[in-house]
């Protein structure tokens, strides 16, 4: 679909287009597009921008990882579908495994991720073949590998299902997610919470310093809630 | 697909899956999809129920549709994939007609949903045959029927496209609408403007007394971004 270089929703209408194709690749759940929608609401009401809050959590996230024993990268339909390059990139900056790990899982739709990931350069991309299982959750829901996400101390969830997010933490992992919605389950579950669309997210943890001074998530979260209440008061 | 019993958000996952449903029968788009993903953020700010303002907007929303000379309900295909039972149900108790009309339109998608809502105990379903055109729309998106909303006076349209809504309401049609974002402008477009889930909405109609006592639609609406304004306050 073409949209002109001057529209000023070029990247919304670009990034939707992404998850469409992904659809088309069979990469992208339907629900993955509803998972998405929901992200755009909440992408408007912080402005569509990187709020400062963001950018702290971003700052943490790149230290806990480069700090961590067995540090992994989850990859959904969406993550693959919105920044297959650069999520690649992250990983080799942070020393991190990557793991396909689906809500909606398929072997078909693993297969094909897998395949997609390194026709963009990545390599050893584990989740083919599942080994282990995250307890607490369906068989299904639950399988992951011994080797990545299993043994993994912390791991880096973008997009992930509030059921899974809480389980990888009973599991006293530290557990980082890319969210655009402060309320989730997973928001709430997780240890480090960037509040952030995850096409701008991933490339800001590509360059930004690691720093962990001072970072408190409830806090963080707290501040976005803060700053969106605000936003809507004034419109009100 | 399969929700565990147990999944605590297993009520807006099922209407999810219900989108995806109707994206497999041919009914829904998959621009409908991200469309309802937007709406579920907005219902997460409203806390996933129907607020007390919402509830007054429904029975402003019932007097003035009983009141009508010739009350027409629209359906598209998220409406159609989420409640085709209790549309049905609705334009019964208000004695409304009911005509589909897309945004996205196909003959083959008009005929599916027209099928469905007959499969649901519908019956004179307009939409099928258009010989009329809303002014000021692209040809495609301004068909509908002169029996059904050309001839309208007043108009329910559930999860509208704003400028639908705009030349709907050019044509001096009472316009209400249902719309969990208060910022849209369908939101803004309305006579009445319902921010509440339509899985909540329509059942609500079914049992509401009909009111529009002191019922003033800005007013409304800026009460309903003070609502969720506080209540992310409330969570910060």
């Amino acid at each position: 679909m073409d949209i002109p270089e001057s529209h000023p929703r070029r990247l919304s209408l670009m990034t939707r287009n992404k998850l469409v194709d992904g659809v088309e690749k069979g990469i992208t759940s339907k629900a993955g597009l509803i998972a998405h929608g929901r992200g755009e609401a909440f992408d408007y009401l912080l402005g569509e921008k990187t709020i400062p809050i963001a950018e702290r959590a971003e700052r943490a996230a790149v230290k806990a990882m480069l700090d961590a024993d067995n540090p992994v990268i989850s990859i959904n339909g969406n993550v693959a579908a919105l920044v297959p390059t650069d999520i690649i990139k992250l990983a080799d900056r942070l020393s991190a495994k990557l793991e396909v790990n689906l809500f909606h899982r398929t072997d078909e739709r693993i297969s094909r991720i897998i395949e997609w990931l390194e026709l963009h350069g990545g390599s050893d991309i584990l989740g083919g073949k599942p080994d282990a299982k995250i307890p607490g959750l369906d068989h299904a829901r639950g399988l992951c590998t011994e080797e990545g996400i299993f043994s993994a101390d912390v791991v880096l969830v973008p997009l992930e299902d509030g059921d899974r997010a809480q389980a990888l933490s009973k599991m006293e992992k530290t557990v980082i997610t890319i969210d655009l919605n402060p309320l989730s389950r997973t928001a709430n579950a997780a240890d480090i919470t960037i509040v952030d669309n995850i096409v701008r997210a991933v490339p800001n943890m590509l360059e930004l310093e690691p720093s962990d001074a001072g970072f408190d998530n409830d806090h963080n979260i707290s501040e976005v809630l803060r700053y969106i209440s605000e936003r809507l008061e004034g419109l009100a």
